[in-house]
């Protein structure tokens, strides 16, 4: 692929569709990208953006001209439009904007005019409406004189005059009724409309739950919008997954898997810093105990132990939360049900392992001493490291703060510094 | 919603769709659960069951008979069943698959032969098939001659008379042609049928990737077997971003958060004792330099640091690669060239990390050998940590284990004894 036959390789990508050709530059390296991109017919390169993750697609935007912008945007959906035009700075939006045509124009900045993470941000404008006082005969006619229709076409967005919603009739119904139905009769009154400020995850939930294909968006005053189509909410539903794994890392969910290697090193430097200062807490609490170490250096070797295994018992249930919050859940009336559940989940987990440690401990240094201490500063870190996990998460949520995000960090501090809080003045107690 | 009030709640019950039945019981600890599920209508029980987590589903069928059980199959769809009898043990799977008609019976039977997690598992036998000689007026009166049609109906399929797939056409385009049009004409040869083995996480990127509503399933000779629809796909999506997420932290994905107190401690302990092996190994590791340490007592405050930095930097790694293998972003062409940026970037921020530690080293302890030790042994830890974070899920995959669930345990032991080892070890080396 990467040397010679440059005809070769443009008639394989001319093979491709547009979403496999993003694929593969995703998962080409910088250099072989700018190859690849190049034999790229500009017709098709629009397309191609379109299908690309927010920071590979930022590579390729970065070399264009505003003349190469504009002519991407012909023939694009509205949507996508708006979603290309958020990367840009302003000025360039401007200028792209003033490119189009009036009406384009329009549909565009009404989209924009929402935020990304909205019902708003992510619905369509090309909408099939019709009124609910004819027949299903003259539907069919209807949209038999369109060239094209908005895919995919699952229902028809009944409006009256004032674009006011009315109701949806299921397109199956539509082919199954008898032709001098009305479509009022049609209606599927279990297809309730979108909020336009409803937030996406929010929208992704009710597609998941409905098993819809898309749902019709409207205004306070319950004027059709536009519609969002479920392969925008599958989008978002990968987004917010990776979301939260890659941030659990401190990665970003858009992260370009072959950025180079300065910018990459520089992002992880931010979040090896940010845990760099956890570690240095928990160096600054064992520093406290240094007369002990001192003394007993079996202290030294067990002391890794208590930290690690409350920071995996804490993270268990930061993740079960998080999860869970995300999937709704959560809410005041089982909060407590659940602390108390996970409580005795740390203590009995921490009593067991508790007995576990004492008796490797015994059989290690043979020091009853070392024993006890290492056991209750295992319940003690056990069940504070549980407890942590499960609270945290709605404390940050409370803060606006992203749990995922910063979760891991915050909890990591907490029992490590429980940790070898307990362990160690525990020991000073006993030895001193 | 807990006490009293049972026919308020009888009522409420009744206003909400299945879906939110089942996620409300899902989000309640096990008595309010069995409290709500004797208030749901039994004709709503299998609508309701089909809409949960396994887990979760588990305990209610657990407490059902045999009548009961076959009761719920009732009106259910094919894929549903099936799932649902995947669950139940064999006795009782064939004692319901006796209860029910022939053609259903077949049908059932046809998707519970083809493994969970391929196309085969994941589709639907109900389809609309139609032939290609036919004009669209005539396949619009054969539409209108079903009661209903299957959803989401988004396509025909096209086959022959021994049932081979010809092709499908698009709804809306058949909507839009002249009624006069033959079937044949309107065929769209972009859609290409999924092979019944093909795998269930495939089968998810194909639909993102091309932004299908439904699939068509398709034997090793092009039968037409079924049909694979969007909303089934979203779960295939959101559990296996679930998977990843849960699987981290030793979970499983289809984990109930209300699970009681005794089953969730025998399940986390499980975890624990897997990282207190990992936890014991790395103390062993401290356990060879006990000398050392009592010699210079700082040694055990700064020791934690080398070994937490080596498992942030390295679960970064670990996480960009995971993604990129389950986005199918990774191929021999490009790991190379992967490895030799994670190199890198290990290097340049265990440099930048190893200056700073060093730094704060110098202060706080004022002692040259130290400074030296923990900056040599960043820079070979993060470098260790984050080719091991690369390397490890490649290797993983090849061993046919889970990267997200044997990752980062593996990878903290790595990162633990490489840290401690290359600390200790060279303290031991400049100090005697």
């Amino acid at each position: 692929l990467n040397y010679g036959m440059p005809e070769h390789t443009r008639q394989m990508l001319n093979s491709l569709s547009a979403a496999d050709i993003a694929h593969l530059l995703e998962s080409s390296p910088p250099r072989q990208r700018s190859i690849l991109w190049k034999l790229i017919p500009v017709e098709d390169e629009g397309d191609v953006l379109n299908e690309m993750g927010e920071e590979v697609r930022q590579f390729f935007i970065d070399q264009m001209n505003i003349q190469e912008l504009i002519s991407i945007f012909e023939d694009q959906d509205v949507d996508d439009i708006a979603d290309i035009l958020q990367q840009l700075p302003k000025q360039i939006t401007y200028r792209v904007l003033d490119s189009m045509d009036y009406q384009n124009r329009q549909r565009v900045e009404e989209v924009l005019a929402y935020p990304e993470n909205t019902a708003g941000g992510l619905m369509n404008t090309d909408t099939v409406t019709v009124r609910k006082d004819i027949t299903v005969e003259v539907a069919l006619r209807y949209l038999r004189q369109h060239n094209s229709l908005p895919q995919p076409l699952d229902q028809l967005l009944v409006v009256d005059r004032f674009d006011q919603f009315q109701g949806a009739v299921p397109i199956s119904d539509l082919l199954t009724a008898d032709p001098s139905t009305l479509l009022a009769d049609l209606i599927d009154h279990a297809i309730q409309p979108v909020p336009v400020s409803m937030e996406d995850t929010h929208v992704a939930q009710l597609f998941e739950r409905e098993d819809l294909v898309s749902a019709p968006v409207v205004d306070e005053s319950c004027h059709l919008l536009g519609r969002i189509t479920v392969d925008d909410v599958v989008d978002v539903i990968r987004d917010e997954a990776e979301h939260s794994i890659m941030s659990m890392a401190g990665l970003d969910e858009d992260e370009d898997t072959f950025a180079p290697v300065l910018r990459t090193t520089r992002r992880r430097a931010v979040w090896l810093g940010i845990n760099l200062i956890t570690a240095f807490i928990a160096s600054g609490v064992i520093g406290l105990f240094q007369e002990t170490i001192d003394q007993v250096v079996a202290l030294a070797v067990l002391m890794p132990i208590v930290a690690s295994m409350g920071g995996i018992a804490g993270s268990q249930t930061l993740t079960l939360i998080i999860r869970a919050m995300a999937l709704g859940q959560i809410g005041k009336s089982n909060t407590t049900w659940l602390l108390t559940r996970e409580g005795l989940v740390g203590l009995l987990n921490g009593l067991f392992w508790a007995i576990v440690v004492s008796a490797a401990a015994m059989v290690w240094f043979d020091d009853q001493t070392i024993t006890l201490v290492i056991g209750l500063s295992m319940v003690i870190n056990l069940v504070v490291a549980v407890l942590s996990g499960a609270m945290l998460p709605l404390v940050l949520k409370s803060l606006d703060i992203d749990p995922a995000l910063a979760g891991s960090v915050i909890l990591t501090t907490i029992t490590d510094v429980v940790g070898f809080l307990s362990f160690l003045g525990l020991a000073t107690l006993f030895y001193t």
